[in-house]
């Protein structure tokens, strides 16, 4: 994962200054973020800061394409002496929608590692919706310490860079994450409504695990398309999970489920595929139609899942009920988890899958 | 608390229309919510949705009389027999800021009344920053719904209809919490970072004890002067609870506390006050300075408490530690909780609360 950045470059290395020999505070000094380690992307093609390099890939459904360009999931990962952290950093021009903080649509959030194990360390507010300034952390404690700055989960992220004090040092970490587990799904995956981006479920499961979730979320376009099942089956995994419920109708989840695995399957004959059904409306609680429809969808899943599991040792079923828990708070507007419903189906998934992987040697 | 609303007036009555014997959709009928039951307020004086007539306390300050015209808190409760609720309500023209929700800020969330328990039933989404229309759940069964939908938490609700099929009934229902219990405190109280409304911290402590928690939050502006003290004297309560340590300065903790608590007590000589500390900031985990400053905040309060506990048997403290959980993933921002957080610190204070308020016949 780190081959893509290979040695620092001079104007980086300019940047390491000697401590302020005066003692007053430090200046801050910014470098580019794409100087240091990016992580949570599978294949590192086209721009920076897309999830995936959809030029390459001219077959994919429209709204795929521009969903492919948030930085879901992709977070920067390095060490520094410093003893605070800044950033500036642009985005697209989108606002938030009304289920989700601007922190998570076009904000940041850093973690440090302390205790082997990474801690919340600041959020970089997004005053406006395109570019910013902002510090994240300071007066923080003299010694090295390891970042990771996760991006905007629903926008494009067009630069970005770190600020450190202008006497510290900073420099690429390694990639904090083993082997590329990704996660196709919908807006839940991408992040709605995780209160930021950090908070996000594939971004959780990568800090609590220590494997690498690859954020291939598509707000409102999961519906396992068989050009989305070409792009998949071409990235490098060593699993995948299947989140992809809740957007196809209940017909889509019957015609394409069984095609979507097959297709993949050709060109990962061995990887574990682990399919979950779609997590319980709450919107159907008293709507009798939405919650028909998902129960639906979810016997339509399981039942073409069932199927190729005769043939398919390698596949795997998570049921969705209970995921939110019991008392229907689990959600900001009855479709997307909040934080305490993304924490409930992490209790309950986040065992499953590692118990599942681990056969596997992940 | 049902007072203030007499009997139905023959506007309202004429809303109430024979089922459509033709078995088409119904079309929605609008009755404005003034005719309904408002919860959530402790004194039924002012302008209706302000939680406080800060035109008869001209001393308050500037910022307390502004975040007294936010809805945060109030609800209103029904009953009909209608398949769907919509709403038409205006708000003032507050936009969110970076760490919470449109839905949170301006928008609404619908409870119905099930197996003896408040459950989620929908959401009123603000596709504008002023006056909006939605339908918040439809398709429900056929029967008579208890409905509690909680009003904007950070903008002033200046209208509120509430829709229904034209061949329903729609009439007011009883205050279905007991008792009042203010809690004064900081943004925290007010709703910041619930992701709607309705999973504010004492929003969720009505539901769920059936107590009537007046939420008397002020964003960043519960400072305990003695202005606000003489206001919530001249509160009817059966007690309080103070949750103000986040807002002011070290100093005027220390300086502040006793002649808040004593000039509230002289008109309050034996009702239960609860103080609790500030949770932890988790903007403080990196950051030493922050993390000092709450800890000096929170031990000035605990010295302060306890000196004034030594001649008064009703007064309780709470302590903070701990209250948001371990992991440091309960908050949005390092600062306001996050659903998760709240969740937590719910767990904790709830039992403590009505321990404390058991003895007092609460």
């Amino acid at each position: 994962m780190m081959s893509y950045i290979s040695v620092l470059t001079l104007s980086f290395l300019s940047l390491i200054f000697a401590l302020d020999s005066f003692g007053q505070e430090a200046k801050t000094v910014f470098i580019d973020a794409r100087e240091l380690t990016l992580v949570g992307k599978v294949r590192h093609k086209g721009p920076f800061y897309h999830r995936l390099d959809t030029v390459a890939t001219p077959n994919l459904p429209k709204a795929v394409k521009a969903l492919a360009t948030h930085s879901a999931g992709l977070a920067i990962t390095f060490e520094t002496t410093s003893s605070k952290i800044a950033a500036k950093w642009c985005t697209g021009s989108r606002v938030p929608t009304d289920n989700m903080t601007g922190l998570a649509v076009e904000g940041m959030d850093l973690y440090i590692k302390r205790n082997d194990r990474w801690q919340y360390a600041g959020v970089a507010r997004p005053k406006s919706h395109e570019c910013n300034e902002v510090e994240i952390v300071a007066n923080m404690a003299a010694g090295n310490k390891t970042c990771l700055l996760f991006l905007p989960t629903y926008d494009e992220t067009i630069s970005l860079q770190i600020g450190v004090d202008s006497g510290a040092t900073i420099s690429p970490a390694g990639n904090p994450f083993k082997k590329n587990i990704v996660i196709y799904g919908s807006s839940i995956v991408q992040g709605a409504s995780a209160s930021r981006p950090g908070l996000s479920y594939p971004a959780r499961l990568s800090r609590e695990t220590g494997l690498n979730f690859i954020n291939l979320g598509f707000s409102g376009s999961a519906k396992m398309e068989i050009d989305v099942a070409n792009l998949i089956s071409d990235l490098s995994m060593d699993a995948l999970i299947l989140d992809c419920v809740p957007n196809p109708s209940p017909e889509e989840v019957l015609t394409r489920t069984a095609d979507f695995v097959t297709t993949i399957r050709k060109k990962h004959p061995k990887i574990p595929i682990i399919a979950i059904q779609s997590i319980a409306r709450e919107k159907g609680n008293f709507d009798t139609e939405v919650a028909t429809k998902v129960l639906l969808k979810n016997n339509y899943f399981e039942a073409e899942i069932k199927k190729l599991q005769k043939h398919d040792p390698n596949l795997y079923l998570i049921y969705a009920e209970g995921l939110l828990g019991g008392d229907q708070e689990g959600t900001t507007d009855g479709i997307h988890p909040n934080d305490l419903g993304f924490d409930r189906m992490l209790q309950k998934i986040r065992p499953m899958i590692l118990k599942i992987l681990q056969p596997y040697g992940i």
